[in-house]
């Protein structure tokens, strides 16, 4: 897994494959993230338990925002103080796993 | 479970009785918050699952902020637009999680 900064072409290029995720933050708390809404309390913590496990196989872990049907995802590369290929590889996971 | 909103006396008093929660944002978004800090993603997460198991048992369900190694925990009463008993029960049941 790459985890290299990459350069601000580099994030566009990758954001524009990704559908539904936005920049947050900025400097080294730069972030990717994305809103996920759920009927219930249940179903918010049955998405966080199967994000938190590919997280552990990944080696690479979110910030989350959990509330009653929303879950708020957030991934950046604390290490190399910006958004690496790991980031957008993840994001694309985390939407996998709805799919 | 009493869910009328508390008078700012009543506020102070029950907080008092609790150890590093404080009040956090203002108006109908106030809410009680503490943050725990866990050695490693697996242990955060365990954490996270028993609050989880603990606020559907009772119906009231806290706003999370999950890190790597930390946890930020809110509650607040969204329905009565403050802060109700229920709030401080949970509180002391989130640190009871922990003694």
């Amino acid at each position: 897994m790459t985890r290299s900064a990459l350069s601000p072409t580099q994030v566009v290029t990758r954001l524009a494959t990704l559908t539904g995720w936005a920049l947050s933050g900025d400097g080294e708390q730069v972030a990717i993230e994305k809103t996920f809404r759920f009927a219930n309390f249940h179903e918010t913590m049955g998405f966080v338990n199967a994000l938190a496990f590919q997280a552990n196989r990944h080696d690479h872990h979110p910030d989350l925002s959990v509330h009653y049907g929303r879950c708020v995802v957030r991934w950046r590369t604390h290490d190399a103080g910006g958004l690496t290929q790991a980031d957008f590889d993840s994001a694309a996971r985390t939407d996998a796993l709805l799919a």
